[in-house]
């Protein structure tokens, strides 16, 4: 099921690479072209086969392609659309894989040539592993991708990208970007900015050594070194892009954080015992609904 | 190898079921003891043929005991070793499997009968699961096991009990208790307290509907609530019985955390990437200590 004939992907991180790689395996499109900054990643996409043509000079491999997307850090979706827009023909999706949808709607919109339907996107999806040697073409299957289109734009553009990302696997949802934003700040930023933090306290502190946080990390540690393990720049991006959002629900993850920190402090094990045991359901409708494994300790082998 | 003419279990949970279960396996005890105080416990205990005798009554199952194990909640500690202690025959080893050692130590040393070896222990595993059908024999292989024993007791009652967690597949280290906790404060108590905090903010916020949090929980927070799904009760007690160490961790992490809000606030990239960077780092040592595995996402098949 051919759906283009050209996809063009600007960054073949561990994103990029898996959608290369899922394109290929259902048959999505008759040429991919892949375009990245440097040349060692370049030279390892075309170990792995990933594309049909490789450039290093973005504008050359967005020419004639139906369907381009930015598969780079957020922090670059300005400077490169400025750059390749005047080639993008008249017709053509453009779309990214961005964690922030908001700011690459102010910022990308006033940039997209008339003709070209310009359809904001983020698979939810993603390991700690980074490059073009991380991706594999399961990595959307069952996960949800979410667009934020403008209202203006071409409803056969979102049906068609709705149904490029469910060949690629994904369940599809089609939401306002303020509002993506606001959800992904509590599903997803604000975890990992406590993750990272814990990270980076834990490694500093003075009467635990580091060796011994290593050593004992499998008390709940080791848990929250996999998000910390993330791309740095990657997720540097995020947290300068969605910021109103990420302070927000980091202020009330604070505000029930320091309830928490007064019920350990008076020893109110009520409260606790409460607050625990409604944590516990959570977990089970996350497994109900798809989303995790039912395997104890994420069926982790070690 | 043989160690024991008689293991007593007290509490058969998902510490208890395992450690019998690798008794068995490893030919440890000659007769396995098991004392819980619900029957619907005992009778799964039963039919999962965990022990050679059962009792409701926890004196019962102690009695010509080489070896007592309290693998129970913390806070239940006090009331089950005054109970017991008349009952346990000069010679025995008591300890438990409990996640705090000062909180122990201090409470349960005054009560030990003279000529029993009063040893305090912590294995460091365990699941999201609970209850006797959540064990099995290999939960503690590759794992440390901390003992921190009182600096009056028995060398030889020591080695003894060592060598009965090494051969659970346990890695043994002899601590003091106050430095335990510490180390446990950091690489367990508050990473499950700020799990079960981000757990609880996000199922109660007014502009993204809980569903929402369930649905798109794969870009990080369902880690989070597997730590946040464990057993309520012996998380109540580790909190009211580890509250200093916990609260001085707590205070360690906040610091660092308004710090990097300070740095999402006004836009600070590099502060963010340094940071990201180096947590990067220690996931890989901790994966290269043995302590976690290498797969990306756990080896998590969903």
């Amino acid at each position: 099921m051919t759906m283009f004939d050209k996809i063009a992907l600007i960054g073949i991180g561990l994103i990029g690479s898996s959608i290369a790689l899922g394109v290929r395996q259902n048959n999505l499109a008759k040429h991919i072209s892949i375009a990245t900054r440097k040349q060692s990643t370049l030279d390892e996409a075309k170990e792995l086969n990933l594309g049909d043509s490789y450039f290093l000079d973005s504008k050359k491999a967005v020419i004639d392609a139906d369907l381009i997307i930015l598969c780079t850090p957020v922090g670059t979706f300005e400077n490169i659309t400025k750059y390749i827009a005047p080639f993008i023909k008249r017709g053509a999706i453009l779309t990214d894989v961005g964690s922030v949808k908001a700011y690459v709607q102010d910022k990308l919109l006033p940039l997209i040539p008339a003709g070209v339907h310009f359809i904001p996107a983020h698979p939810m999806a993603g390991t700690e592993f980074s490059g073009p040697k991380a991706g594999f073409a399961s990595l959307f299957t069952g996960r949800w991708c979410m667009l934020t289109p403008d209202e203006n734009v071409s409803e056969d553009a979102v049906k068609i990208l709705s149904e490029f990302w469910q060949n690629l696997g994904s369940n599809v949802e089609i939401m306002d970007a303020q509002h993506h934003d606001l959800v992904v700040a509590i599903t997803s930023h604000v975890p990992h900015l406590i993750a990272y933090n814990i990270v980076g306290t834990a490694s500093e502190l003075e009467d635990v050594a580091k060796s011994e946080v290593i050593k004992y990390s499998a008390g709940g540690f080791r848990d929250f070194t996999r998000i910390a393990a993330s791309d740095p720049i990657m997720w540097r991006d995020v947290f300068l892009t969605n910021r109103d959002a990420v302070l927000e629900m980091l202020e009330k993850f604070l505000r029930d954080l320091a309830k928490l920190q007064r019920a350990v402090e008076i020893g109110d094990g009520d409260m606790l015992e409460k607050l625990f045991t409604r944590t516990r359901a959570i977990r089970r409708s996350i497994i109900e609904a798809g989303q995790e494994v039912d395997a104890p300790d994420f069926g982790r082998k070690k």
